[in-house]
């Protein structure tokens, strides 16, 4: 967990202002819950492997007794005697439980965006974080491709807005996943370790994925067949997308609803996009994404600065019911705001007007507060320093701090003389 | 614990960024801690009595024997042994670390700005949350009026700037309490039982506070020495804000540094005001503020519009040294922020540029998102809605979201005529 110090607070506050000023021109509505649900819900099976990651709250009051008997109970049963409440782990679980709580006062489509931290027991490592902000938007209450082109649209036009211009949204659906390990002949039992395999394929190639297959003891028949596929002469991804491009890239018989649904969503984002942009979506067959809760498309977020991937997201038609007692199709997309922000261009406006003024130690408080209310109302940031041996180390520190100007202040002085910092 | 819906959130990101940009305007600098401390600093005795309120995280791994031994500990301290994180309960107490671990990184005079929530396990009840947002504004290095001065002006020129202008600051030091009491011969013993009645001044009257400090058990000369100088005839407080007024609101003999601190403040929050206005000061020799840290000056915000203050503050110069072994003067002010959202007026661009589109069923998705597209690029937010039967439940939602105006869309239709909602 992390210390902010004012330049990082600053750029995180200007990356998270542009990121709520253009998903509310799409449309999306900010909603905000409790950073803590109750333990039950955060581990009911839904938040997948995050459930084990989950910092848990200790339940008020507990006596000697209480303890004791948690102590008594399996592991797994202990923290839960122990804990009422948790941190969250994402933002999707809580989502979930705010619809069915609040549905009546929300409108039909419901689109959303959460921009809050989320916390995770992770071990410490270069780029996770124990506590990180996640940014979400999420559609609920549209099975139509229009959802995941309005997620995409909104997407792709907040990295251009930060800068980030060229992103493209790599695509894929879980149902053309599952119809693929079927035709191919790899029986149900098997599949969730199968695509555990695909999902290294950028890493591994296919005679990895082929030999690690073959190690997890997937039928061979399966295996050879995948194979040839994946080694068939005609490239993958050939622009532009669309239907011809999808229905090349998989066995023939894809199932036409699924391909009609994909297709959808690249007329779509082509139609909302700035005409002449070629369809920044890439259809990606052996795309999987981790979470067991997604059902339909599934989409991760790509710049050409960058390998990783800078967010992703997917269809999880099946979860809101779970708290709601009746389905309701939803698809959400977060995009990896830590990640982001390193990539921001430092603040342009740095060179905002602001002056350090540097005065002598008998210059009256009045005379200062004076000052610097005058230059405040002329929408100019005043820090006062009383001058010190140092004067060299104060006005380095501010330069750093993003100051632009200084002038020294003297008792009675009338006008202060600004001079350039730096 | 509240969830937030659109309206509620929208309006309080729009009051947070006022505070953000105001504080920003005067020179302080963000910075964010993780909601999480270590659980002995949380319960170091400095946080008072919010330490008992505190959200306390499950140590991770803890097996069978470590709970065993947790509940043998005596009620104290089993808690320790089962935590090892807590949420914060204030932002001070996270501001003492910070600035202990990182002032080599920050200038002479530290002026931080936090706006974050806390959480406290408090018996819910009417305007108290367990999770709330504070917006904190401090001043580390400077033992000077000038701080108080600048807390001071940044707050009254933010809450102008939230349409409440008209606010004021009651003032006092806790070094007046202290020499009153010992003035009017209260024993050492006796003061901080003394202060708790005094504080109750505003609701009980003079004689309901003479009577307390008489069942009390306080010595009876001093309760008779101080029941007379309250009831004496002069009007405590008499504007304008100075030292005339705070020498005659106080009895003979007021130790010269504290007064001359108290009206230095004054001088210096008058010449930052616009011209004309009466000083925003009310010295106030009985206001009290809960915090045991508090040092020297105590700030209380009030506004003509609610009985209750609107935030406070005060120095607290020993608190810092207790992290950093070397003590640096502090002040800090702490305005309500989920006070003041109520009461600032609702959003003023509701009729913000908005529209929403109601279209047929069989309108292509891509003729959808290239029409949204078209209002968003001029800036006009845009809700898409699918024709239900019940037209009027769906535009009336969407008026109470602050939708302004609507369309209907057929298919291939040209030009969507656009009509004002509600």
């Amino acid at each position: 967990m992390r210390d902010f110090l004012p330049a990082d607070k600053a750029r995180r506050e200007r990356v998270l202002a542009v990121i709520r000023e253009r998903y509310r021109a799409h449309g999306f509505d900010e909603i905000e819950t409790p950073v803590m649900e109750e333990y039950g819900r955060l581990h009911a099976g839904i938040g997948g492997d995050n459930e084990k990651l989950a910092y848990n709250v200790l339940r008020r009051g507990l006596d000697a007794d209480a303890i004791r008997a948690a102590a008594d109970e399996p592991a797994a049963l202990a923290v839960g005697r122990l804990a009422d409440l948790g941190l969250r782990y994402d933002l999707t679980v809580p989502l979930a439980r705010f619809y069915a709580t609040h549905r009546a006062e929300l409108p039909t489509v419901f689109r959303s965006i959460q921009i809050a931290p989320v916390w995770r027991a992770e071990r410490p490592q270069k780029g996770r974080y124990r506590q990180f902000v996640q940014c979400d938007i999420d559609i609920i209450g549209d099975a139509s491709a229009r959802a995941e082109a309005e997620l995409a649209v909104a997407t792709l036009d907040t990295l251009d807005a930060l800068g980030l211009a060229g992103g493209s949204i790599r695509i894929n659906d879980r149902r053309v996943l599952d119809w693929m390990l079927e035709t191919f002949g790899f029986a149900p039992e098997q599949r969730s370790g199968v695509l555990i395999t695909i999902d290294k394929l950028d890493k591994i190639g296919p005679a990895g994925v082929a030999a690690e297959l073959r190690e997890r003891g997937a039928d061979t028949a399966a295996v050879d067949a995948f194979e040839a596929f994946l080694l068939r002469p005609q490239a993958l991804q050939t622009p532009p997308y669309g239907e011809q491009q999808i229905r090349g890239a998989l066995p023939d018989g894809a199932p036409d609803d699924v391909v009609a649904h994909l297709a959808g969503i690249g007329t779509a984002v082509a139609a909302a996009r700035p005409a002449g942009e070629a369809i920044p979506l890439v259809f990606d067959p052996f795309l999987v994404r981790g979470m067991g809760y997604y059902t339909g498309t599934i989409l991760e977020l790509a710049h050409p600065s960058v390998s990783y991937s800078l967010g992703g997201g997917g269809r999880y038609d099946g979860m809101i019911g779970r708290f709601l007692g009746q389905d309701v199709p939803a698809v959400g997309f977060s995009i990896g705001f830590e990640r982001i922000v390193d990539l921001v261009a430092p603040e342009e406006d740095a060179a905002a007007r602001s002056v350090v003024l540097v005065h002598d130690k008998d210059v009256p408080v009045a005379e200062l507060a004076a000052l610097k209310a005058r230059f405040v109302a002329e929408g100019i940031r005043v820090r006062l320093e009383t001058r010190t041996k140092n004067l060299k180390a104060l006005l380095e520190r501010a330069a750093a701090d993003g100051y632009t100007r200084f002038a020294t202040v003297a008792a009675g002085q009338d006008e202060p003389e600004l001079k350039p910092l730096g």
